[in-house]
């Protein structure tokens, strides 16, 4: 085996982006040569017992209820930040005064400002420092973004994207953090920030938007839960297409289906999540014989992330985010740069907030940076 | 066969729904036993070779280059407005005046007033009226509003519809009457008065708009175009839900894609166009070993209209459609009422002046009778 | 309207077929400028109620219970067989004796020895004939046989075609004529024959099979089933291609889900029956960035028969099959030839009577007519 | 971290499945609670390059390029054999001798009787023993299984299970192991052997079975090729169910598509590889309204291995069924047993020998051992 340098890393944090994070630095290293080999020292939460169990399962040596020990210790080189959003900011922060790079969960703060300021506590930190959206090393969302950069879509006109899922349809679900703004939750943050990351990261920047909101459980466990359960989207980008987003967790009985399609002058591309191993693809100028929508399947070994996965057609689930988010930043350790960076997660709150203020305002809001 | 007293079919335009709602005449006795027999009179257009050819090919047994001599001949019982919706109200109200019944396409007119004076003449006229609104007879569409109506979705919470289309991608199309707005063209009215109706009859009214439209390529054949080639509309109904409403002809590959969700408190129907046969539905409440949506073939023979078409599994296609409208419309005959009816035409050529509104002004609009 | 002249069409049934085969005569003049008129003038069965309703409900003009009056009326000239399987030779030997035209539904008799009897009297008749293999009028099987024709999979190599119903599924369905072998039912005959002349037409002769039956409910309503409920074959095609063919009527929730799938040299080519305007069709050679199978919307207008139907992406269903077949034969009309022919209906027979023995006499069996 | 009791792993051959189980025993600790901890000692191949490299890449700390080491090693308490099938039974053997417990991948060896003396020595050993039928861990596959079992298909009438793949289309492809019969290849035994596996597990003994096989490209790098490169299968279960195999390397555009169904006498399942995480279902008898079969999401907390995995619509991949098959035996350690055991690797052997005999033979084949 190797004597590659160890990468030390803290993960903040042991919820399922918790688990997920440790889950892909420890598979990252099986699947990808890397040049140094990541070691899970520390994981930390308010809940000792819990946090201690997650420890042992999650495959991370040590643990704490403190967060500062993380960001404290010496032998941490990378602090993972899988906390709940409101909480982001001042850990980002603290870890960047402390000189460690950092990989953080989305979204990335409570609102632009925090978001803001803790991206640039990262950047002037100068190491490497990166936003969780994990679904861009999704290889057939990988692909999509790079036939729409080849050109294949050509001039892109239209983009929509849609995210349905149930987990808020039972009113019975007791009140916890998910319903709660403060804490840096809503449906457009959490759920939408997904999806406003792959449409800057395809189409470009979003110019204004309109919006409308909605609680349809307004009060939980005697609580009032002050986040959307459902929020659409119009949105012009700067370029001159047009879009629509939707975020639902209202939805009987679809679990997390999300879809992307991006309608251009040249083409046609589609991504359904229940079926992540595929791409649909439509081009305007080939055979009308042959007219129609074709079903790639996106594990060709010419394909973004194959090479380290499984043959063709055998494909690859959730999990497998999190190992190339993992293993693309570990093959740049020490000296990234990282990609999308927590400046693109600023940006991407900086449209979030946008969206949120229009449906407050019930009018069109530009998407721009506070004076 | 039998002596069934004759209904006299007078068709206006001999384009497409010309064609369809011939056809739907023609089929209708093949497939129900109705208390009339339909008999295709006359068909009218301005190009007398054209019409002179459709008559032929359509099986209608005169033409005429003038709409009036249908509205005026005594054996003309039901004048069905197929012209481009420029031209509805002015024949539809010559129609009614004449005590004619009339069925004319969708969309009414080329705006509210236009559509309600339209309705309003027809109405006064004491015949039956209808109006074009051909998928609610799509079999697997009549079984959705069943279900929802039967409280199979519990509260609606959430509606969408998307139409994409290619129809429009191609800058070199020449341009014609879809490409003026004076004709009554728009996308919003052509095909988002289906959805609209679709959303009317299912979920209730429509309280609130905001929208955008463009329009890509702006002139053709030296004119300038002055259509929406595309919209987006946020809606919220008058009962609490919210939808999105889509509506593009600039989709690569995409033919005649459009497809219907709703989500309520107790599940979640979906249908697309494209599996026009099938009928998706997810119950919140069923096993939660079996969860997920099922694919209904709805073509069961309990199901609406499959008693008068083929055995489960077989399908059927666009054409039934028409077939089924014209016998739900001769089954009434001559009392009526037929369903929907002009007024329900009118009521949504308010919600598309409301959304064209929307897009224009750039601001929210309430769905709401002028005046 | 136009005075062409009337072809006089009998039609001896007066089941699903008979109503299938009315519908296709009805329908053709509206969707095919055609040179003749078809006139539905009578129909047979033996019931008498039910045979005047049937004509009153199929638009036919006149009924009669003996299918020999037909058969002798001078104005008939088309006589169309539409009863149990174990009636056609003999009506169609009495219809080709009396010079007329004969279009007679699948499968052609009872073995390969009537069948062929039939077919030759029909050939010795110099009139056109037919049998009712419909579903090669489907506009998306018709582009299949194109493609293949085109070299679109180069040489075949594998051949798959299965038939799954529920039809029989349930053991308290009473006995009628299609659970009796000596009425000419059996699965391998009647939903079979469909797909052996769907793979001779694509792939060429079969020269051997080896075969296996099996009826699980083997009496109803006191008498004993000698039918299958399910058989399954292998077979060898002259051509060196392998293939495999299912029928079943136990599948349960399965209302008519075939499928057939051609794998060749230089690509695939599958088409599902319950998404019956797509054809999948997947190239060896293409890009391999694409590599996958494209669902082609089979409406396009350069395919099969779209001029005939709706804009592409409108759908047509199971009637349009016979409408395409009544107008391609009264589009031959009155010289022929008709296609596919009498003798093609020998020819699958022959392939049915081939496997029916391989079944029972547990062995490879060799396609040949009997010495 | 625990200080778990470890159980080291030697495995046997580095090409794609060694890979895959590596990453199995890597994975399986984060992702369930284990009671002992896996270590991979060592790997062995007889390239030394290559296998020095898969060492490092797979994370095994040693290798060697003579497998009886592995064996030969106390340390090592598992064996795990990857290398082409022709070996398996000799090194299974060793591995038992030395008192090792054995995990072999399919198919055990190159025919029944090597199969059966395999899976003897490791019985007689007494330590546990497995075959690597891993998609009997693909969660939908699991609960197939599962449903069957609870009775949701009712008896079981027909089973049919296809396997295509494109690997051998392609002329050029030069010769190596897997066209040689020898070496245990065969499409019947390398596709096959998963397949028959879960019909045995799903639906019971195989009792007689008719076949045949092709090879269309016989000659390969100036070598003949004797392995099939196509297969289909006709079968009778002990239990009076019928089934059709079909095996093919042949399918242009299809990497790696199989499916199986089950249809019984209270409904029908289906499972289909290119969408892993999903089961479709159709109840025979549940309310005629909703039929057809439902797209069950194989990820809801209840279901089989889902609590190890991720949230419901995330989804998981071929490698999670290495992980949970190294899960499903770590957490039997030391005592077992495992399932399924080399016994069953013997069984599907006996089958497979069957299948190749009835196509060799042209006849049907029982399937005993012989005697």
């Amino acid at each position: 085996m190797s004597a590659k340098p160890e990468v030390g890393i803290g993960i903040v944090g042991y919820g399922l982006m918790g688990r997920a994070h440790a889950y892909g630095y420890a598979v990252a290293p099986r699947v990808r040569d890397l040049p140094c080999a990541p070691r899970l020292l520390v994981i930390s939460g308010r809940d000792e017992g819990a946090v201690a169990q997650a420890a042992g399962r999650y495959g991370v040596e040590e643990w704490t209820t403190d967060w500062r020990e993380i960001v404290e210790r010496p032998d941490v080189d990378i602090v993972d930040v899988c906390t709940p959003p409101g909480t982001h900011a001042e850990i980002v922060e603290a870890a960047a005064a402390a000189g460690k790079a950092v990989l953080c969960e989305k979204p990335l703060a409570v609102d632009y400002a925090s978001a803001a300021a803790a991206a640039k506590a990262a950047a002037d930190a100068g190491t490497p420092n990166a936003i969780g959206f994990n679904y861009r090393r999704l290889p057939a969302l990988a692909l999509m973004k790079q036939l729409v950069d080849e050109g294949h879509v050509g001039e892109v006109l239209l983009w929509r994207a849609v995210w349905l899922s149930d987990e808020f349809l039972d009113p019975e679900i007791p009140f916890d953090w998910r319903f709660e703004r403060a804490m840096g939750a809503s449906s457009i943050a959490d759920l939408g920030a997904h999806l406003i990351d792959l449409a800057l990261w395809m189409v470009g920047e979003i110019a204004e938007v309109a919006a409308q909101s909605e609680t349809f459980t307004r009060e939980r466990s005697r609580r009032t839960v002050d986040v959307d359960e459902a929020s659409s989207v119009l949105a012009r980008f700067a370029g001159g297409a047009r879009g629509v987003f939707e975020l639902a967790r209202v939805c009987a009985r679809r679990p997390c289906d999300f879809f992307v399609e991006v309608n251009g002058t040249a083409g046609t591309l589609r991504f359904d999540y229940p079926s992540l191993n595929e791409l649909w693809y439509g081009d305007a100028h080939d055979d009308a014989t042959l007219y129609g929508l074709r079903r790639i399947r996106a594990e060709h070994p010419t394909h973004p992330y194959a090479a380290d996965w499984w043959p063709i057609g055998q494909g690859i689930g959730y999990g497998t985010t999190f190992v190339n988010q993992a293993a693309d930043h570990l093959e740049r350790w020490p000296d990234g740069p990282w990609q999308p960076d927590l400046a693109q997660g600023a940006r991407v709150q900086l449209v979030c907030d946008a969206m949120e203020r229009a449906a407050a305002q019930r009018r069109w809001v530009t998407v721009e940076e506070p004076a």
